[in-house]
């Protein structure tokens, strides 16, 4: 090493710096050009055997990082596997934006956070905002500006309303998260959508399923996700925590997973031998048959917290070699390219183990066509024209107006601003980048609520003031917020939470508004102003004193509502669109947080320990507002009905006239549903069908999510029709073993949230039958590699660690 | 009101404007030139009182919030109460540095944050840091960027070591911050030590003792400052929450007191008569037998919180109303300006309640000289040529020197760099502003131990890198600290905690190095080269697998050090200065907040419960490291007698000879104490005198520290006199009552901490004397002012708040 005084991040600015001039193999060249990697006629796993052949070993541990330095010698460049797109192109280490706002690639479209798209419950939607982020991924990866490789989605289940990170997921229904993420990998990961690419050969990129399993939970009370072991029972975890990561594997074929932080049963789960390869790849077919094209990385840098925190592997190679056997293909970080040698000199692993996790990056790489002639691709030549389309900003806008939910009006929602003068408060009121949320790229505008009213009537007629905020309860600034409201013939308020309460490494420990909030909100009220509430921010709220003043005439939520929130969420206030949101999570009361650790991973309730249950299925106290809640400016009449009115259902029937390959796909039925808009108002229509009945093991769910589809723009007075399609799947259980079983019983369908537009009832009869048996995981599954090693007997670390610090013992 | 768009921090910005231009009251012209206020002939509270009988009612509640807006048709300018200073002048909106870097006013010296200066067990040290605060101070004030009046010190004991705000304080025992706050208010308020104030007639700068009192959590699961109350019992309030604010307002005559947001007992401080008038004024006698000059300011906004969310009064007028008449004289925030005129209209205040608050207010301007013309007073002719002084510059380095704790050495240190390579890692080691913690001002340089490094050796020796962190645990950046640590003949690692995760607002819940910290340092160590760990943050970190880890030669301890806090710790580790710093804080090992919820503000330890006690004084388990802890370069011995050698006391002759006008004042000893250097390294030697025994109520401390001082420069084989002196206070214990009582029995004194360098025993004699009757509170004090009010009563709030929201069931 060449004497120098700041190291700092020298990796990461070289290998970006290599991907900005040669960002792709030189497959022109020997000895690239010879090998059968660059032979396009070539399946994909042959190519990549063919390029690890002629890896020498420690080329081949270095290639096992995310930030993979390359071989030079061969003409293959260093890869950053590491680029991040959750809502949009992100800053990330594989990701660079252009820092002069006037040039090319100095920006991408911010669509709104995955809380928001949950609540538009639009697949459709959801679909076309990923082909979209997935274009400009592409269009930024063409000139070195993006990998090919993005960590989204996180699809872990929003399951406590403290998370940082719910915001990053569409909610706290694993049926939703199941239907929402085909849609989406669908999208990012493009199939059909770009001329050239109708066979789909390609990848346009690749998507990476996130954080398998059990992970949604940062800090609490001590508890760090770097070391939390999650004790989840094997029917919470196959009815609850993994139905979305069955999605990404076995229905929508993902091409990557991401292993996560936490231990689940006492193993970390990058080194968990059972989940990665027993449930994800052999249980869940991912591969489909063939080894290709599908690996798993860590979160970064999880196969450290194997040795440290978790201190499950008794040294650093065993922790390194626990997780590559284990199947974590690649690791995010730079623990591998550390320690794998050590590893492979003790024996802990050999270079079938490093082949076949590189076969199974590199087959991925030449599916995205990266060791292919640019011009035999269609996404080769996507370029900034592509990016910031107006048809992609007017998706953005689409998608904050479909989020929007609205939750109190009292006849005075929309209201008709011209002429008026507007008082905008709150510490969202010219929100910026506290629009995005996290994992965010630059947004080529972002219109906060402010600009948009301000954009209406003209600066003259609107009062600005930031307060009341969330953190500071300081009055030192309130002096504004009352010459704003006096001065106004209109009170706007927008607040609620964001990423300084709830972000990735911070929970939250209050689900209430504060005192200087609701003080303040308390004393506007006392004007007799028309005045509405806009609540941002991903987790719950209490916000039942908000609904019982009667000072404030409207609620609305908007979750984090991306580049144009501002715009669509004034466009719904002022009745330009209708709102038609539905909250994607339950909005729990204040004090249900002090009935439920966050480190309690049931769902079902316990009355022995006072512990409410979790989520809309199970939760039975009263929520402030629960999962699926949306009003409307106009009234929805609706019917539901079955194919043939037929009411009873043979079991054996049902499954045996199936042609799919897993049961649980097999189709029920198509139900129709008319929808009527009763008012005068055209607006969106969400149609949400739940599954109401007992049946199966007790307890029985309150109710289940089993489909949904959004309606657009019906008009007063007319009645449109749709489909929601039911599978046998949905209306399963889940046994205590984990497996899903068809059950005889009495079954209900109720369309929309109590007490519901529309219902029916029907009977299952016959035996019950399993749709999916689940493997059950091994007996030892919690030891580590070296079971018998005595206490105290981490090498190079610390036998003084106390697994106990921290943690107080309020978790179950 | 004008119709503008953007009206936010618009009365700051005022405010500040009208400071610079005109900071000073006109008394050359009418009518405040006839007004007895600037006739400099008669006492402060007659002048007050003069200026506050020409005020209306609305200019008398305009007066009362600390953005006080004058009154302009008396040519009373505007004056912004809030500035700070903590550890040097810090922006506030009191102050205001000039943001050109070349320009006067740019900067001020930024000593090392209390906790560090705590560490020096050096009072006469700490009084010189804040004659240098307070001449800047005054300079600054001059040109109006500042005020006069200065929120500080923060003189809570740091009660737990999880508190974010701990660092803000000289640590967690009782005797220690009332000797070092009354060596810090001397200097803050400045009398004798400038040419010209030899009778002290001038203040120099008001100082404000906060938080008044039981303030020391921010947010610990769910619960917040802004509700919290605390139930403190009586002994443990009079033994440990109140001493140093007794120091303060009893002994020291500080000029102003803040009271806190949270409650204690039942009763938000900021409303509790009980404690601002009876114990504070009455008790404690702050006033001297006048009412001048001392004024009450509430935490900013502890006026609002009264009603929201503490709910103790049942309107925002009340709350108000309840506030100023407890003795809350000002209102950091603007409650008081907006509701105190409905309290007036209500009946619930009166002139006379303003004008007993204002005349507090305005006889304190006139004590600091603000009504007084400029030539006549020594502070007024200070100006930039005072501040960053060299000798300014010298003390903050001697501050840091002084403050630095030497944890372990295995023959490590002093370390000689010369011709040697050195890895400087960690996220504290190129520290800038991390170096000044909060509260800080812009300083003249921050020079980090990277800067201190390469000074010395020159920036081709030096190779640094920033991990690892203690926040981020991704492995991605480590290949540059292993590079470093390669290249490096020595390894130098910087890094603990910082204000990221302990500051305003912000509690740890863990007190454990972070994993991924242990896991780097453990692999740094096993390389066999010299290697020293320095350990920065206020708070207790459990470095036992430090301590323990063979492959570490050396641990420091650092706090927050300042401006020149590299330098100063990079000479401490060549040897060019010995340490001799001493924790003023308890390191606990890592499971002890396991057993401790924050919000049990009890001392003494409770076998029935496992609560294990806190403070050196209490706390039963093996502390990692306990208070009083430090090394030393060299060797020390010393002899401790008592005058006379007598061993037995009298104690009605201890109480009846004392002529102090409080008996815990009253001399016991003068203890002389001889340290002589057994080792060859000049040193200094802070000697810490406990004492031990059975005596009073049980159970008993296991030792209290009684008396301290800091002997400078001592040299090899040489012996250094000193005297610690010893009240009959130190001796007495506290009973359940409050009362302070001296016992007869059996005492020990020991110097330093176990097993010490000398120790004697005496025994007391006769019946126990009470030295100081404690006030009760009365018997109803917890009722808020209508508690004949149903519940559901909060008006123009809400009723459905709910108390218990975001409160787990752990606290007592």
């Amino acid at each position: 090493m060449a004497k120098s005084t700041v190291l700092l991040g020298g990796l990461a600015v070289i290998s970006r710096a290599v991907l900005a001039t040669s960002n792709f193999p030189d497959c022109t060249s020997d000895p690239l050009a010879n090998n059968s990697v660059c032979d396009t006629s070539l399946d994909a796993v042959s190519r990549a055997n063919a390029l690890v052949s002629i890896l020498t070993t420690a080329e081949k541990i270095n290639a096992t990082i995310s930030a993979s330095p390359g071989v030079p010698r061969l003409g293959l460049p260093a890869y950053q596997w590491w680029s991040e797109g959750l809502h949009g192109v992100a800053k990330s280490p594989g990701v660079s934006f252009s820092s002069d706002n006037d040039s090319d690639f100095s920006s991408a479209t911010s669509f709104p956070q995955p809380i928001t798209l949950g609540a538009t419950f639009d697949d459709d939607l959801v679909h076309a905002v990923a082909s979209v982020v997935s274009t400009e991924a592409r269009a930024f990866s063409n000139v070195g500006r993006a990998g090919l490789d993005f960590w989204t989605p996180n699809i872990n289940p929003f399951r406590d309303p403290r998370w940082g990170r719910g915001q990053e997921t569409p909610g706290e229904d694993p049926f939703h998260l199941s239907s929402y993420v085909k849609a989406l990998i669908s999208g990012l990961e493009g199939t059909g959508d770009v001329e050239g690419n109708k066979d789909g050969s390609y990848k346009k990129v690749v998507s990476t399923c996130k954080h398998f399993a059990g992970y949604d939970m940062e800090s609490w009370n001590g508890n760090f996700r770097y070391q939390f072991d999650a004790s989840i029972s094997t029917q919470d975890l196959v009815e609850y925590y993994l139905p979305s990561f069955q999605a990404c594997a076995r229905d929508a074929k993902v091409g990557a997973f991401m292993c996560s932080y936490n231990a689940v049963n006492g193993v970390p789960t990058c080194a968990d031998s059972w989940l990665l390869n027993d449930v994800l790849r052999e249980h869940w077919n991912w591969t489909g048959g063939s080894s290709d094209g599908f690996w798993v990385t860590s979160d970064c840098d999880a196969v450290q917290n194997v040795f440290l925190p978790h201190q499950w592997a008794p040294t650093r190679e065993a922790a390194a070699a626990a997780a590559l056997k284990a199947g974590t293909d690649l690791n995010c970080g730079t623990y591998y390219s550390r320690h794998l040698q050590g590893a492979y000199d003790q024996g802990l692993i050999n270079d079938t183990d490093l082949d076949t996790s590189l076969t199974r990056l590199y087959s991925s790489l030449v599916k995205l066509g990266y060791f292919d002639p640019a011009d035999s691709q269609p996404y080769r030549s996507l370029g900034w024209e592509s990016v910031n389309t107006p048809e992609a900003q007017q998706l953005a806008y689409t998608a904050a107006v479909e989020g929007t939910v609205l939750l109190k009006n009292n006849n005075t929602l929309p209201l008709d601003l011209k002429g008026k003068t507007v008082a905008v408060l709150g510490d969202w009121a010219a929100a910026t980048t506290q629009m995005q949320g996290n994992y965010y790229g630059t947004a080529p505008y972002l219109h906060s609520p402010l600009y948009a009213v301000q954009q209406l009537l003209g600066n003259d007629s609107v009062f600005y003031s930031s307060g009341p905020g969330y953190g500071d309860p300081t009055t030192n600034d309130w002096d504004t917020i009352w010459e704003a409201a006096d001065a106004a013939d209109i009170i706007l308020y927008f607040s609620g939470i964001d990423d300084s309460t709830e972000s990735e490494g911070l929970d939250r420990v209050s689900i209430d508004w504060t005192g200087a909030q609701l003080d303040a909100i308390g004393e506007l009220a006392m004007l007799g102003k028309p005045m509405a509430v806009v609540q941002f921010g991903g987790g719950s709220l209490d916000s039942s004193p908000i609904v019982n003043n009667a000072g404030v005439g409207a609620l609305l939520w908007a979750g984090y509502p991306g580049q144009d929130g501002g715009v669509a969420i004034i466009d719904v206030v002022t009745g330009k669109h209708a709102p038609a949101g539905r909250l994607p999570l339950t909005q729990y009361p204040a004090n249900y947080i002090a009935a439920v650790p966050m480190t309690d991973m049931a769902l079902r309730p316990d009355a022995s320990s006072g512990f409410p249950g979790r989520t809309y299925r199970w939760y039975e106290g009263d929520a402030v507002f629960g999962f699926g809640y949306g009003l409307h400016y106009t009234s929805f009449a609706a019917e539901i009905s079955l194919p043939g009115s037929v009411t009873s259902f043979d079991i054996s029937s049902l499954t045996s006239n199936c042609t799919e390959a897993y049961l649980d796909l097999c189709p029920f039925a198509s139900v129709p549903v008319s929808i009527t808009n009763t008012g005068e108002t055209t607006s969106d229509y969400s149609a949400l069908l739940f599954l109401k009945g007992q049946f199966g093991p007790e307890p029985y769910p309150l109710k289940t999510l089993i489909s949904y589809g959004r309606v657009h723009n019906i008009t007063s007075s007319t009645t449109a029709q749709t489909t929601l399609n039911v599978t046998l799947g949905s209306l399963s259980r889940v046994d205590e073993n984990g497996n899903r079983v068809l059950y005889p019983g009495s079954y209900g369908f109720i369309l929309d949230v109590e007490p519901g537009l529309a219902s029916l009832n029907f009977t299952l009869t016959g035996d019950a039958v399993t749709l999916d048996e689940w493997p059950a995981p091994p007996a030892n599954s919690t030891g580590s590699p070296s079971p018998e090693v005595p206490d105290g007997y981490f090498v190079g670390g610390y036998g003084s660690v106390d697994d106990a610090g921290g943690q107080l013992p309020l978790g179950s």
